[in-house]
């Protein structure tokens, strides 16, 4: 009767987290006959001994019966099985072992162990009101025949201790355990007591095929479950810009959290050994709109009251102060989300990638569209072109068979914690199979049409003409989705996975897939734009910040005629969402073809003073052709190269001995900075530091030196930011290789 | 340059909506260009004059230019406009027309109007910042061929006045804009003054092939867009009640109050022309719980804060309460939820209705499970069987292609707004294609997998071995989802629908279908129960509440042999989502077969006192066959059948003309009913009033009478409720038919 043990406990808790915004209160009486355990933090209660039969009041008698004197739950990290299960970096005191592979625990008892007489069993419990039947209680029993839910053995017994293998379900419920020795006695079940330091976390495996989050590629599955140091890119997909980024999964405190974030969204705990089910509940959950999230959006250059998105170096200060007591943090970008999203998948096992999506489309539910208004001249009429493409958007993948979807839709999925306005009402994206999206089949969950129009969006250029319609003139059909990119597993290169979202731009696919996606209701423009015999681009530059530069537009004319192009040219500085935040520059030449070239001159002065974060300059030309009427266009966007921090370190590199590093920076400008922020940390070596420097004058040079001591052997990096108003998203970082 | 005349607008309303949760306030500067409008409420702003070109100061100089003497909408509800859009019914002094159907305007210049040197448009405007190019901005020209978006014609011309024909799209946004015409003149465009009375409001149109709410079943069409009168079912599959319900879809302020609901929930303005995004919005926004919306879920009994769920008789009281201030309405069960959308739906012109499944699993997240636990002996164990099973559960079904789905997917579809704990980790259900459901296609959004397992979970009873495993013996496959009723078009007969879900019970394709739906992840208890030669049935009873009854137990035995069983009978009051409040009967009798028959008598005094609203009796008997081992199962659910309001009217039933309502009621109980609130209300003829007696004393009768003014000819009811804590649900009706 080993079921009958679990006394169900109310839960309070959940109640409450179910029906915090309903006033007044609302009971779950009547509703369901318990509440639906939701949450991980709140314990079962097992009793002690349970009775067959009514006994003399009194504790139960003194009986020479099989007595449980101590339980070994072999949980160091140098022990069998966090080195056979890949989780001996945890900086965890508990057990962790993955799902679907044998673990293994010794009992020792107060006599050696008779399976002829001798009936006992362990109990994994999880979850209030545990049941059988929901996979919330399993009892394992060292005789092969009679367990029903998770395998369980005899490895090995030498006198008074037994060694049991424990093999749990491929597909149990992934999150924290506790664990009861139960023997049976004539007079009742005599258990364990309740004991922290026998609980285990069991995670998701994708090293064993039965998993669904199994992932074959061994290569790949190092770099996105056990890699803590992530690059993340950004910039202009002509010039990519790198960050480096401490996931830091393995660190103190992580794993809790991330069970935390999943209680704090009331993900019911039977929900939990789905990947797909906590992907779209995390994505949900790392944003703080609807449901008091993680980290709070904030794109308006104004980060008084918490940390600049620029300003962090890694996930895991914010996973740790939002496990305390659970306020959103303060404050996020796209990167910031993905990278903390990124921490939570691996850190529970599942395969994770943060992306790059350059020129991304955005809050566009599904119309595949980005419009640019022009007037009668040609000129870009900013006042009433609303819509507008991120230089760059960030997202993760995370790896996964999709059971819910027919065969071939499995692997890399897309999720999106950046809170969208439009993603199917909330503030959710995913996952969203990103073989479907290949293939135009967003008819499957969750929010694939959201993501083909990221990456699929035509930017189309409107003329008003003189009776107030607007005719399009021009459609750029490959600025949108440029180049998609992620960190290349096992090396510190770059991998372009844009051919995993998009057949070649032109091919004959890429027409049949945006046909198939329209019949499912995405939304496209079809122009036929007058023939062109003019062509325009405006070549890439790199352009270090507070330097000047020449900006040429190259025209081509293919007409073997005469061509004359009125041009405007309009130079802004813009946020990376491509929102513009100030005009620095306006001219309107008109060029007669050829000459080919006609070179632009920007100056310092002409944009110092007005850049936002990311120094993202962003230029568009539009033309008419006096003879044709056409319409030409070139866009360009030029990310200013920061400055870079100096970082080094001294002494030697060995476990537990202290060492020193020294950030250093040189103030160049023209001009002083103020109130900038410092930070340094490095994942196993050192935890997240911060520095404030009041001033910076021009030409002076600061220099932080913090001593550390590394936690783990093996490489690392110490990663180091410094950010102000003025100039933000400065970074530099060195690598160590700590020896044992 | 018409559209230039719409100047963007910031929209702190919006802005606001979109950040509420977030501390401290984050602004949406740098993340988009201007805020997403998703408030239909927040006007659009239109200067009256735009100059092409700077002039002097003053007002414009007079000309003898075409001026805008008056507008005529045509609005009145025996004009053409109402009469041809059917939408005269509307209790609203605005122009209502649906989509992809020509209207009519009629304008009065100064003199007549010169196609050759007259330049005119009017212009339709939907939110804030509106752009041509997402349709929230529509101009449409007298001359076909300049009408891009929507259509437009010279209709008549007759001296200064001229009739205009104005066809929207068939998949324009839905909901209110603002109206204005716009002349142009040498000097600039002059725009007629905004102006409340030449609002219109666009809805959808289920007459017309375009529209993809279009239905094609005219009676089925009048049935679920224009009929106010619902009747929805609930109690027993095979003792079945009734509750008339009042709509009210178009009583004063219903259509305000539906696009409040859109607003309070910031759907974007550019999703208010597709079905699903609105209904999917509308599943969430129907109940409080996430977003504040409009009803808060209550099932506790306790209703002290509150209306009772059984006391309301309509969805106009609620609606109004809500839009008024935005506060969610206390409180709701599941038909409550149902009939409110029903009436969202129903307004906005989608073609809606209340289906009602008999025996619905619940919270079950997938799982097609209901577990029930034995122990030993076959006696049922209620402290570990932690599943409910719904006497019923209401939801809607709205009718629309599915465009973002593949072809054969539309037509019904499933939207459930009742909270539940699982569906999605979110609190709204669907649209889900009831085609889809039947045939297993789980995979297609929106929540299939959910409404699959409300309907096809099976009852699965474990035996608890004595080593602590859980061993299944029985599973009743046809228990769950027993039967679908909604209200016949047309008539006040029931149409059972089952059909539309399932193939027929134990048929080589319902096999089919459950296999399909495990691919995609549906999970089922595969179970071979040990033959069965002894079967066991309670048939049903039609009982009035206070009367005792005789529960038969008719055991059938087929072995030809002697067998006898040890049977167990425990009763229950229970809610009607099957939760038990309080055992009132226990009986194990042994039993030889044959007899054939068992008589359990079950005493007024049993049960009385111990009701729960809805008055269930859950009666279930489970016993183990000595010889074989078998174990047998029977579970029925009395539904104890109240008394009635007897409602009558007197006086000549003529539009405008005072009439009177009677509702009587005597209580023939042994106890008297305390704080009881009587309420009475009527489509078009009466609005929603109630009274309070304190007390009504054992076999004293109470009579109620209240004056009324009958607003709109044709048939219609008055609907009647009584509620007290000690008596719930009584209700009582009439119908009178309204002269002109």
């Amino acid at each position: 009767d080993m079921d009958r043990l679990i006394v169900p406990s109310p839960l309070p808790a959940t109640e409450t987290m179910a029906t915090t915004r309903v006033r007044p209160q609302v009971s779950i009486r009547g509703r369901s006959v318990g509440p639906i355990a939701s949450s991980n933090a709140v314990g079962e209660e097992v009793p002690e001994f349970e009775p067959f039969m009514l006994l003399p009041r009194g504790p139960p008698p003194l009986t020479d019966y099989l007595d449980v004197w101590d339980v070994n739950m072999l949980k160091e990290p140098e022990e069998v099985n966090k080195q056979q299960h890949h989780t001996d970096r945890y900086a965890n005191e508990g057990l962790i072992v993955r799902r679907g592979q044998e673990f293994q625990i010794s009992i020792t008892f107060n006599r050696p162990h008779d399976p002829s007489k001798d009936q006992f069993a362990l109990e994994f419990v999880i979850g209030a009101t545990p049941q059988y039947s929901k996979g919330t209680y399993i009892p394992v029993f060292p005789s092969e025949e009679r367990n029903k839910l998770w395998g369980g053995r005899v490895l090995d017994t030498s006198d008074n201790v037994l060694t049991m293998g424990i093999l749990p379900r491929a597909d149990c419920i992934v999150g924290k355990y506790g664990m009861y020795v139960a023997v049976v006695t004539p007079y009742g079940i005599r258990r364990t007591k309740k004991d922290p330091s026998r609980e285990l976390y069991i995670l998701f495996n994708p090293w064993v095929k039965d998993d669904s989050v199994y992932l074959e590629d061994g290569a790949e599955r190092t770099e996105c479950v056990l890699n803590e140091l992530g690059i993340i890119y950004h910039g202009a997909y002509d010039d990519v810009s790198e960050r480096s980024w401490n996931y830091g999964q393995f660190e103190f405190g992580i794993l809790d959290a991330c069970l935390f974030i999943m209680d704090k969204g009331a993900l019911p705990i039977t929900n939990r050994g789905d990947p797909v089910k906590i992907a779209r509940k995390a994505s949900a959950m790392i944003n703080s709109k609807d449901d008091e999230g993680v980290l709070v959006g904030n794109w308006s250059g104004d980060y008084m009251y918490g940390v600049a998105p620029t300003s962090w170096t890694g996930s895991v200060e914010i996973l740790l102060s939002y496990a305390n007591g659970g306020d959103p943090v303060c404050y996020a970008q796209c990167w910031v989300y993905a990278a903390v999203f990124n921490t939570f998948l691996r850190c529970l096992g599942i395969p994770a990638r943060v992306v790059t999506n350059f020129f991304s489309a955005h809050d566009n539910d599904g119309n595949l569209k980005t419009d640019i208004l022009l007037d009668e001249n040609g000129k870009v009429d900013r006042s009433r072109t609303r819509d507008s493409i991120w230089n760059y958007h960030c997202w993760n993948e995370c790896y996964m068979a999709r059971l819910d979807l027919p065969e071939g839709f499995g692997g890399w999925q897309v999720v999106d914690a950046t809170p969208q306005e439009t993603s199917d009402g909330m503030y959710r994206c995913g996952p969203a199979s990103v073989y479907a999206i290949k293939h135009g089949m967003v008819c499957y969950p969750f929010d694939a049409p959201f993501v083909f129009a990221e990456v699929n969006s035509d930017v189309v250029f409107y003329q008003r003409s003189r009776d107030g319609t607007l005719t399009p003139v021009k459609v750029n059909t490959s600025h949108v989705g440029r180049l998609v990119l992620t960190k290349a597993p096992g090396s510190n290169g770059r991998s372009d996975i844009t051919s995993m979202y998009k057949f070649p731009e032109g091919s004959a696919e890429e027409r049949t897939v945006l046909e198939k996606a329209e019949e499912y209701g995405v939304r496209r423009q079809d122009v036929t734009p007058p023939v062109a015999d003019v062509a325009l681009d405006i070549p890439s530059l790199e352009v270090k910040v507070g330097a000047g530069f020449d900006l040429a537009l190259d025209f081509r004319n293919s007409s073997g005629q005469r061509r004359t192009v009125e041009a405007y040219t309009n130079g802004y500085v813009v946020y990376y969402t491509g929102v513009p935040s100030a005009e620095i520059l306006f001219q309107s030449p008109t060029v007669t073809l050829d000459p080919r070239r006609k070179v632009i001159k920007v100056r310092p002065e002409d944009y110092m003073g007005k850049l936002v974060e990311q120094a993202n300059l962003h230029f568009i030309t539009t033309g008419k052709v006096k003879e044709t009427g056409q319409i030409v266009t070139a866009m360009r966007v030029i990310t200013l190269h920061k400055p870079r921090l100096l970082v080094q370190v001294a002494g030697t590199p060995r476990v537990s001995e202290e060492m020193l590093v020294t950030v250093q920076f040189t103030n160049d400008f023209k001009f002083s900075l103020e109130n900038v922020h410092v930070r340094v940390e490095g994942p196993g070596v050192m935890s997240p530091h911060n520095k404030l420097y009041r001033l910076i004058a021009p030409g002076t040079t600061i220099s932080w030196t913090e001593s550390f001591i590394p936690r783990r052997q093996g490489p690392s990096k110490l990663m180091a930011s410094l950010d102000c108003h003025a100039l933000r998203q400065v970074t530099g970082e060195v690598d160590v290789h700590i020896e044992p």
